[in-house]
């Protein structure tokens, strides 16, 4: 059993053009000999944004913290702590931090894809 | 594309001698077509805790809120808001509230086994 606080692992930063202000952790994965699925947490600050964008595999995200919006079907739709998202494969998808906090949130990615 | 807020999905309620004062929820699943993995998230209101058992899959955790701890080894471990928990298949594990409030956790477990 492994029992960490989500921040003690390694943190990606992103950040750029189509991307802006996130931090990426891989808390559970390959490494620990999880073999169905990886979960990750991502914090985006105020004013951030995660890439909009589809692919094949699916997410299945909570909201930890913080006020946010998702991109779904053109629109953008509020969420916040303890928000639940399923996006399905090859639907286009973005999440932006709305709020002055930071934005944190669980997502959940099938095993044999890139975990970050 | 799902999202609701947790509460909104059907609580189911557990309470007896080896379950105490645990409301579980399905949130992402079969359902949806979610064909991978499962997601719940469980409350444990103040004394309560979960079973202590063992089983073939693999448990991904996150505490989002509340005080607790998890049946590791033998011993209790503390998590709080922000803990991560992996408990391979077949390892024993129970966890319980050790706060006044209630302690709520994400639990995901691979597709195949009954959800809740």
């Amino acid at each position: 059993m492994k029992i960490i606080h989500y921040t003690d692992a390694k943190a990606h930063k992103f950040d750029g053009n189509i991307v802006k202000d996130v931090t990426g952790r891989v808390v559970i994965g390959k490494e620990d000999k999880a073999s169905n699925f990886c979960m990750r947490v991502f914090t985006i600050a105020p004013a951030g944004f995660t890439p909009k964008h589809a692919h094949d595999w699916e997410h299945e995200i909570f909201v930890h913290s913080g006020e946010g919006s998702v991109f779904k079907n053109g629109k953008w739709c509020e969420v916040s702590a303890g928000s639940v998202i399923f996006i399905p494969g090859n639907e286009e998808h973005q999440l932006k931090n709305e709020g002055d906090e930071d934005f944190t949130f669980v997502c959940l990615i099938p095993s044999g894809v890139d975990e970050i």
